[in-house]
């Protein structure tokens, strides 16, 4: 006979930052009843995915097992752990639960795909409960980056499992509830934490962490001491930030303007939940137009490089009327992440071209970041005092440097990665399956695996070009007229001079008016044999192997 | 009458870091002699240049002057200096001057193209000179992280020039030889300097440049404590590090192993040339396997993340036998170039999911520059004490900042970005012309203009996928079949449900069978209407506007 288990199953966010999709089930094996935890995404970039939107978690094991899904549970309405939902709920189809603001983003994004927005229920923060099932989870908040973000207390018959979200201790976050030792302490003391699943973003900074409150001083002068126009990017859902930012301009005498979709939605939904009090009246571009320059703060999307959003657009040229111009400044009030430099520096280097003046985070003046450092982390450890730490929210290395931190502090500590299956009932946690997790892939409107062989084939067209075959055979499989050839992304002239589709045009026709019927009658023959033919040309004329689409139209008698 | 002049012009590096390529002139306007120094590379990257293996500065401007030309001289082997040298000597063909081991590694290049070698010229430092029409140039050795890196003393009739090439202020090298303050002074005390023309690289970098020479400790330490095998990745250029690299493994026992063509071919010039001397012998990779793997240090190229280099290799698996594991350390003795942090996350990971410990630079200990920060340029602008400082070797934002640093210590500076040609003779320096300045591609083994279109065609293709349609009209211009369509880089199936191809086939034909003469007997019309109607069933059926390309053959009387 087996017993009921708790079993715990990362498929998305334990190998990567971003991603976030956590499993937890309760129940006889193969037949718990599940919640879930976060359904986020994660970006596309143009090396490995090309073409693609956005980036999720692969749910089919869920999907599979719906009927088994008590609950949804988003800790806080950050892309990485809220930004799939809407497109991963019809598959679902589960209650989800969330707080206050995390709640109105998601009804949001499901109005924006035509979902029913009750699907969300708000929820109020421990010590009210959410029964799911063989689980009651309460919501507790934690400081980070963006308003109500909650670690779960999760409680299971097989005992209590505390997931931190991401998180940071802050004791003074500006907007949001502040990181409260004593909740802590009091959760683990009520009933002991049989496992902590742990944010390990920042696993590899060695310095405490430092409070949102500290950069009030520093934005306060740098944007009092300005003699132009100041913008300040950061992200939208910063909103601690965007109040730090907009209170140092109203100190100065400037007026504030909200530019960008995110940036308007954040703030709106911040002050309707209550969440965001005295955010300064803002002003729109217009009014900006006929205002004095040092009379404005603007506060834009796109401290990531993103190409629509306002920096970029900031950096181009005008946009909305409004053109930056030498003597103004651009904050950087946030930190690159790693693969979007590129993205950042050409910003940076258009608004030097117009004279702007740059600032960035260095020295951390500017910007903290939202996730607690190794010595917070440490401090987590000591204060849950779990009997299990199993880290999360982070690349393979960054997880495992988590839980070698937490074994050399006395934690146990356990490394489980994307489809690892771990059951936590008894004393000695174990991994009992292994789960294929892939990645869903949202290219424009359509869902599709990242194993599809689409995404292989962009990456070939744009690294090879293309070569186009079109052949046709008259009804006694003979060439009728010349081979035509297309060329797309391929230099219009080869190494011998002449234009390249020209080239293979003869060279092809040629070809084939020499080849016998045993090639010309096989379509599967006769295609490999031109695919070979473009590889050995395109390595004489060019230097390169093209990708090559062969059609072959054979004219039937009538 | 006009008099003789003395111009600078940058085609390259004054707005990137990298592609370097500086033009002097000295002559009547438009006749002037010219000199070139370097001619680098910059790197593609997949957002803006798939498929690319390498981006040149467009020489064009040269390549018209090729008989105005005296001589090119290159400062340094780094491949942003060196690296175009035999794609666009064909184009110049003046003599080529370098110091010896640059000279070793130039003449390399030449005849990995099939060039001779004795276009190259080696020099001897200052006080040789080189004498080159109305120019007379000397090589000064100054410290980087390559040998025999120099700056160039350009004397001219209408003054001296100081061209610092790239460097830092370094007084124990390890390699090569070390920043003398004296050697500088006296070359202003010589003969005034009227223009500084000096790398900015790390002029955002606040603190003094540290010496290679504090390595050592730190990295004996390091290899001295580990217990398993030891990888250390670095470039191949930067001979010092490798130097102490292997005495820091021969100083615990360990034998050095050399992974990556670029490694070996790097050692043995340098020790061809006399450079490097007492390297320890190194072992063969069929060696390593047969020792204990705390005997063995390699040293492998690949430190950006490359694909194909050493370190990818070894993180993905087994490499020339060798298999990395649990308890080996991998040292990445390297800064991340902005932009490589994807590719170097990726190694990162996958060394750690085989339980590899990693080593970055984190706190300096096992890397330093190879460029001098803030102070130190305020230091060799206080040495030289030019006329004018004209910042080179950056972004524009490296630029614009040296500049102003310059001006605020009491150095006139002036920007001075790609294509600006500046006359330098007279007390008031301007610019007298705007040359177009692009870049140049190699395609494989075609040189291609940066906006031929196909590198834009590229990455449509990427991030559109492509659809081609294939029409097949009679004499009476009736079309003959079904449309045919053939999709590359596309989902398999629409939101109908149907296979694209085929839905895109079926509402095709139909378009056509209702359409009348005037469309079908007009190739370009037919053709509009059709790329039309793909992008609307594509914004229907998958929420993308696919590329097409549009084949319409028509068939004759006989």
């Amino acid at each position: 006979m087996t017993d009921e288990r708790l079993i715990y199953l990362p498929l998305g966010g334990a190998g990567e930052i971003g991603m976030n999709c956590y499993v937890y089930g309760y129940g006889l094996p193969g037949r718990e009843r599940l919640i879930v935890v976060d359904l986020g995404v994660t970006f596309p970039d143009m090396d490995t995915t090309p073409g693609i939107d956005l980036i999720m978690p692969d749910v089919s094991w869920l999907e599979k097992r719906a009927d088994q899904i008590e609950a949804i549970f988003i800790t806080h309405a950050h892309e990485d752990h809220i930004g799939a939902l809407a497109h991963m709920w019809p598959k679902l189809k589960a209650p989800v639960y969330a707080r206050r603001f995390t709640a109105a983003i998601g009804r949001y994004k499901l109005e924006d795909q035509g979902l029913p927005k009750d699907t969300i229920t708000t929820v109020e923060a421990r010590p009210d409960v959410v029964e799911a099932g063989p689980f009651s989870v309460q919501f507790v908040p934690i400081s980070h980056s963006v308003p109500e973000s909650s670690a779960l207390v999760i409680d299971s018959p097989a005992g209590r499992v505390l997931h931190t979200g991401d998180f940071k201790l802050d004791p003074a976050p500006v907007v949001g509830e502040p990181w409260d030792p004593a909740t802590y302490a009091a959760i683990a003391e009520e009933r002991p934490v049989k496992a902590l699943m742990c944010d390990s973003t920042n696993i590899f900074t060695q310095h405490p962490g430092r409070s949102e409150s500290t950069l009030t001083g520093p934005l306060r002068e740098l944007i009092g001491g300005a003699r132009g126009m100041v913008v300040a990017t950061t992200f939208a859902s910063n909103v601690a930030r965007l109040k730090t930012l907009a209170e140092a301009a109203r100190a100065s005498g400037r007026s504030v303007c909200l530019l960008g979709r995110a940036m308007r939605r954040m703030v709106a939904t911040a002050t309707e939940t209550g969440i965001l009090q005295d955010f300064p009246p803002t002003i729109s571009p217009e009014q900006v137009l006929e205002m004095p320059r040092d009379n404005v703060l603007l506060i834009v999307t796109g401290s990531q490089g993103e190409r629509r959003a306002a920096s970029a657009q900031l950096a181009r040229g005008k946009y909305l009327g409004i053109e930056l111009k030498e003597g103004d400044l651009f904050l950087f009030s946030s930190r690159t992440i790693p693969g979007n430099e590129r993205e950042v520096g050409r910003i940076m280097n258009a608004l030097s071209e117009k004279g702007v003046d740059l600032q960035d985070d260095a020295g951390g003046l500017y910007h903290v970041s939202g996730h607690a450092n190794r010595p917070d982390l440490v401090t987590v450890h000591s204060v849950v005092k779990p009997e299990l730490l199993i880290p999360m929210h982070g690349e393979h290395r960054h997880l495992r440097e988590h839980a070698r931190v937490g074994a050399e502090g006395g934690t146990r500590s356990l490394l489980v990665t994307n489809g690892a299956m771990i059951d936590l009932t008894g004393d000695a946690p174990k991994i009992v399956e292994r789960v294929e997790t892939r990645r869903s892939y949202l290219d424009g409107s359509i869902l599709i695996g990242a194993f599809d062989g689409v995404v292989r084939d962009r990456i070939r067209l744009a690294l090879n070009g293309h070569v186009m075959i079109n052949v046709i055979l008259d009804e006694s499989d003979d060439l009728l007229g010349d081979v035509w050839v297309e060329v797309m992304g391929l230099p219009e002239r080869g190494q011998s001079g002449g234009i390249l589709s020209e080239t293979l045009e003869r060279e092809l026709t040629e070809y084939l008016e020499g080849a016998g019927a045993k090639l010309l009658n096989n379509d599967d023959r006769l295609e490999e044999a031109l695919r070979r033919m473009v590889r050995q040309i395109g390595v004489v004329e060019i230097g390169k192997k093209p990708e090559t689409t062969v059609t072959i139209s054979r004219l039937q008698d009538e």
